[in-house]
């Protein structure tokens, strides 16, 4: 196998659940800043031009960062990211799906259209991004009342696949020097443990 | 078990995925429009006011249509809709994935962003609203590229959970008039066959 690896947090999802498990693997580094992952070679593994991609031992290509995860999961399954039972696995999706859609969606929606980077791949809608940036704070405090149970990890007592999507988001938020509004304590405790 | 359902894209994908399984939950029937998925009541239950929510045996809630999909492929694995070897399983997570954010997301975002039902629970822009309806005819042009392969299902040979987020998408298209471009060959054959 091999991972088609950049420096955005898609892919950064995959090498810290790869650094968990202490998977290596060979990978080859793509500069998105130079348009590499829009080259038709890399085209051809990924129409979409975008990374993560894994190669896998048959030759076929896996996109999407927990479609990729969750295949790495099966391989290597300790320590267990996606929760051991089945309802530990249900919950563990339904937060990861969570963290995606509600914490770091508006972090990615108020990038992709204010970025100069993304300028000349979609439409840019400026006033969608500054509704995006006005959602985030809601959206922590939102998180902040649903972990305020005292649970340590976002989708329960264990770390989680979830955890780590928070984990890129808060890599945004580094990028864009977000602070998470400070009388939001349990999520600013989470974010110090992880 | 008991499934809060409602008549939106999400939790269809729920029911057209226990339809394909025979499993039979009760069902209580929300009613979006009269606001009773925004009451405290069910609020209790998601705090995001929305549908589909799974009570399990446990009295805990389970929300995301596809964390419930698993978790009931997990009790009732016949017929596999998430894919049987690890393999199969990471294509279908991953086509999954594509089909919600390519091609069910820009209707979504389009409906959220124009429809007077959800007015007073975003901040719409219609500017973006309008940007994801000339995304759409795009979008189905993109896939209809990746499934000219002659596959018959979204994510290869066997029918997925990947094609009832297309069916989701599909009941989305019909609700607003829109037809897949009719020189669209292997989507429209795949949308009959679905």
């Amino acid at each position: 196998m091999k991972l088609y690896d950049a420096m955005a947090p898609n892919p950064r999802r995959v090498r810290i659940f790869m650094a968990e498990k202490g998977i290596e693997l060979p990978i080859e580094h793509l500069e998105l800043m130079e348009g590499q992952s829009r080259k038709p070679e890399f085209m051809a593994k990924n129409s979409l031009g975008e990374t993560p991609v894994l190669e896998l031992d048959d030759g076929r290509y896996l996109t999407e960062s927990i479609a990729i995860c969750r295949y790495l999961e099966h391989l290597y399954p300790e320590p267990t990211l996606f929760g051991k039972t089945a309802e530990e696995q249900a919950f563990v999706e339904m937060w990861t799906r969570r963290m995606e859609q509600l914490i770091m969606g508006p972090f990615g929606a108020f990038g992709i259209h204010s970025f100069e980077f993304f300028a000349d791949k979609i439409e840019q809608v400026p006033a969608y991004a500054e509704t995006q940036m006005r959602l985030i704070p809601k959206r922590w405090a939102w998180l902040d009342t649903e972990i305020s149970d005292g649970r340590p990890f976002i989708a329960g007592d264990a770390f989680s696949v979830a955890d780590i999507t928070g984990a890129a988001t808060l890599m945004i938020a580094s990028f864009i020097s977000y602070e998470i509004p400070a009388d939001l304590k349990h999520v600013s405790a989470w974010a110090n443990r992880i």
